[in-house]
């Protein structure tokens, strides 16, 4: 493990925890709106009468849009965050430099960032789609500059 | 990488791979649910006569919960358990205490072991969300503090 | 971080960017198939008009399996490939010999991408299964050795 001291491995810490929180954020999100659309649930025993659901009703696992756009979102980020994560730490084995690392790990957080707002806010498709193919194509960059390093090109 | 010899890479090295195993342990329950209950396939050619499956009929595409309740736990898992490999990779350059490692790693597996036994055992909400929480917090804790570190605070 | 001069390490690297690359191109592949068949789209603001669907339909958020089949295989590689990512690199730890790591590590890689190919050209269930026990008995192989290796025996 690199030190926190070495610039280009703190750039991919920082990058790299940001896009941690923001999955996990999507969680938390997930949650809040279902307390308050009282439904998006997906478990038969969410309908059984507790302090958190005293009214329960079979509608309550229907889907719901407000919830599913927040499940969508965060399935997005399953296809693209970890792969982003391990791609990343391994790319720093090539020894960029700190402005390419920071052009490209800060891009990548910038990309997802706006792909969320994008998603989140109902923008035409073509919008989301610039941003998801931006950070897909950072993904690309370093994977295949890592797999050539590596193959000793 | 550090070395197995130290204690703190270690600790953290038996939480990650318990945690891997029980990753892939769900997909091989819903193998196993779905012999048993001869359904909840999904894809259109499992539906073709074979020695796995002598009498296929379309109702074997249907959702089955009991199939199916494997498969939320696992999105739940993918939606937690990555980023917690990678948080907990990272917040290794923190330097815990072993004590703190073991809390916080050891916790995590905890929580997440107690979520899939709620989750199966079909307990109300609250038990399961009360074992996702401690995770999802454990997780949060790990990125801000490691964050905080690379920001150099 | 260990060098690329290294090359059990190289290895490592090798398997786990083609795996990256791989996954990746399954939303490639996934778009691809979206605008061939104008349809499998899943976000309701997906039916505006926009140069990229000058004739929307709502029929274009109807479940269409040219589309749901890339979407399958990849929920699939996202329960495979970021474990194995993980288990890989913890693998290392135990120092296996050049030998052993290809033969795991590029197994792994060719597992996964008969998996694909099976998949992808709807044969049986039972080939299928087959490529996809070979990955998953990988990484078990790999999490438990080294879950054995940490804990000290």
């Amino acid at each position: 493990m690199p030190s926190l001291q070495d610039p280009v491995f703190a750039t991919y810490v920082i990058a790299a925890t940001i896009m941690i929180l923001k999955v996990v954020a999507m969680s938390w999100l997930t949650v809040v709106r279902m307390m308050e659309v009282k439904g998006g649930f997906r478990s038969p025993e969410d309908l059984k009468k507790t302090p958190f659901n005293p009214s329960p009703d079979p509608s309550q696992l229907a889907p719901n849009d407000r919830v599913d756009r927040i499940r969508r979102i965060q399935l997005n980020d399953l296809e693209n965050i970890p792969f982003f994560l391990v791609a990343g730490l391994l790319w720093l084995s090539t020894s960029p430099s700190l402005l390419e690392a920071q052009i490209v790990l800060y891009g990548y957080v910038v990309s997802r960032l706006l792909h969320f707002l994008a998603y989140f806010t109902k923008q035409i498709h073509e919008v989301r789609a610039t941003f998801w193919t931006i950070g897909s194509l950072i993904i690309v960059y370093m994977a295949v500059r890592t797999l050539v390093a590596a193959l000793g090109f």
